[in-house]
């Protein structure tokens, strides 16, 4: 028999074997809890970093600056400074923040990390963040509850459109795999940079809907996170392309050639899984790049999905672009509304460098007599932004 | 139409919203790869900070050191130091490294954390770490490759022999939704302090099996990485409990109330999925705390697997455990021997601290007369060890 000394041993040994964080837990060091979230939602962040000079945070809550460029002036998060306790340990409490999930680094003399308490992360291109959750409104809808969860799978099916094997990320709601229903399906695109990982992580998808489902509030739906990248077969880490660093620069982006090959990703989810392949249970969404997709695809296949959502959404193709999907833009979307849908929604936030671009989209839409719902909100190009988005156009389908 | 300078103003605004590392990246800051992996296997790793006094590197190839505690001296890895270039770039590059995959921190000024410069990391229990792969053969096993991929799910299942709904990680092979077949299953649990994430993570699970089935030498199998602590829902950050910082240390931790629900687990799948439901298609193994439940799983349900595999294993309860599962081990060991099984795979490194409780538990196997196949490697209680333990187990399995 295994004694009861020998059982902290073990523990001991176990703890060892992964580091030395594990050790000074151990061994008297200090258990540093980074971030907390205080009762009046004040969030203090604590580093352990005795021998440094200075120690600052920089994230979605810290104050702002302006950075001036030869394309304009944008606003981005400022550093704020840690102060050193006399027991060597940083702190920084924050104002009190708004429910909302939250990302934020760690720049401990001029070396920018991710804070080493605090295990959630969430990559976005080749940067990536700590996270926290506030919870109340914004924040509750974003976590995890007690109440069914959907199954998120990572799936791969091949496109000859693109001439390629590709992966997908796909949320099939509670119930799914018990019932013999068919269900409507979401196609939900990501934005430049991004792969079918970004929804799925930065964008909460899989606890948004669980939880707008659990409420009532949404029908049960499947959401397919595509990866939009024609010249991608997966994101960053999840091909033969191997561990490399990602980039925002790849081959054939928004050149048409991703919206001609989404059919084989509409075949692929419908005779893959129990869905109702009608235009009534078929909704395509995005963000940025993702609602630049969503606009075109929607357009090029003019009698294909009866709820658009458009994101922060760039607009219009590239002057240089030959890709035959933007060849006849104003026919297909005067095609696209003559043949009736349920729902063309637009989203944007006052700050977002595409605002005008939206403005003058919607007039177009005006021009042309096309309904549509638009929402206008605080803040620009973000995922902040992006998740209230999904969680108010999720609710719309379907109905 | 966007035109060619809005383009590029689109890509610079995205790149903003991000972060201040694609900033840098936009305006001149340099473009730091890291890590490195250099023609001859040599790594080289570098780190912008300009600032500090001091830059370190800890990982599983850095040279080794002992700490003496009071349960006996353990091996860890040291830290190494990084070299200060005149562009304030610090570098190191390691010895030639054998083919694996690697994990380190970077330390700036006593500060631990991840490499910034690199996008992929691993957690384990309250630790994160950056990973590389140096290619060859066991690196090759587990990278992705252009070749039929399995898809990995995250699916909950409920478990009334712990009064829970319960998250698994579950592998499908290449092929599994296009079949008609039934497939094999392999339960494959994680150890102390791991979840449901520790085995598709960390263990490089869905590439292993990807690789061994393109390559003829596994057979398609489902492989089922459950959650194997009594009280736990699911991985951190996945359940109720939000975002927390994980501890070894939980309730009903090698109690026997896993090894007790383990029918809830079993039940699940083979309702769910299209799987061969007899002993000589079911295969258990685990690492560690997951070595110790497929012992006792796999004895106290004595004709039910074929296959079982202790990698690394604890073995004897604890003395003051009254879990019933434990309460009359030697008669269903015999048992288990009696009813005939395929295969007993014991796996230990040569310094790993539970050696002797694995020698010891081997000899009471050849006293009773159990056959059983022992593969004795280098090295201790580590990941590095456990991959190449699936690499040799999985190949055994239901030929």
């Amino acid at each position: 028999m295994m004694k009861k000394n020998l059982f902290a041993a073990f523990i001991a040994a176990v703890l060892l074997s992964f580091s030395a964080e594990a050790q000074q837990a151990l061994w008297g060091g200090q258990q540093i809890i980074s971030p907390e979230i205080n009762p009046d939602n004040t969030v203090t962040f604590r580093v352990d970093a005795a021998d440094a000079d200075t120690v600052q945070i920089v994230g979605d809550f810290t104050p702002k600056e302006m950075i001036k460029t030869q394309w304009g002036e944008f606003e981005v998060p400022g550093k704020a400074n840690l102060v050193k306790g006399a027991d060597g340990i940083w702190t920084y409490t924050s104002e009190p923040l708004a429910s909302d999930l939250y990302t934020y680094n760690i720049i401990v003399d001029g070396f920018k990390s991710t804070d080493p308490n605090n295990v959630y992360m969430i990559r976005d291109v080749s940067s990536v963040f700590s996270i926290f959750i506030v919870g109340g409104e914004k924040g509750d809808l974003y976590s995890v509850k007690d109440e069914p969860h959907g199954t998120v799978a990572r799936r791969w099916y091949d496109s000859p459109g693109v001439g390629m094997t590709r992966r997908m990320t796909i949320y099939t709601p509670p119930g799914y795999e018990s019932s013999k229903d068919k269900y409507p399906v979401l196609y939900l695109l990501h934005g430049m940079g991004g792969d079918e990982e970004a929804w799925i992580n930065y964008g909460r998808t899989a606890q948004i809907l669980d939880n707008l489902i659990a409420e009532g509030k949404a029908t049960p739906m499947i959401v397919v996170m595509t990866n939009g990248n024609a010249a991608q077969k997966a994101a960053p880490g999840e091909s033969a392309k191997g561990f490399y660093k990602p980039s925002m620069q790849l081959d054939h982006t928004m050149d048409g050639k991703f919206e001609e090959a989404f059919p084989d990703v509409m075949k692929f989810v419908e005779s893959n899984y129990r869905v109702k392949a009608d235009k009534a249970d078929r909704a395509i969404a995005g963000l940025s790049m993702g609602g630049f997709h969503s606009l075109h695809i929607s357009r090029y296949y003019p009698n294909t999905f009866d709820y658009v959502g458009l994101f922060s959404a760039a607009i219009m193709p590239r002057e240089d672009s030959t890709g035959k999907v933007y060849s006849d833009i104003d026919n297909t979307l005067k095609q696209q509304m003559d043949n009736g849908l349920k729902l063309y929604w637009i989203g944007i936030g006052k700050a977002d460098f595409l605002y005008k671009n939206v403005t003058d989209y919607r007039q177009k839409l005006d021009e042309i007599g096309m309904n549509y719902a638009y929402v206008e909100t605080e803040g620009g190009h973000t995922w902040t932004n992006w998740r209230v988005y999904l969680s108010e156009f999720a609710p719309l389908l379907f109905k």
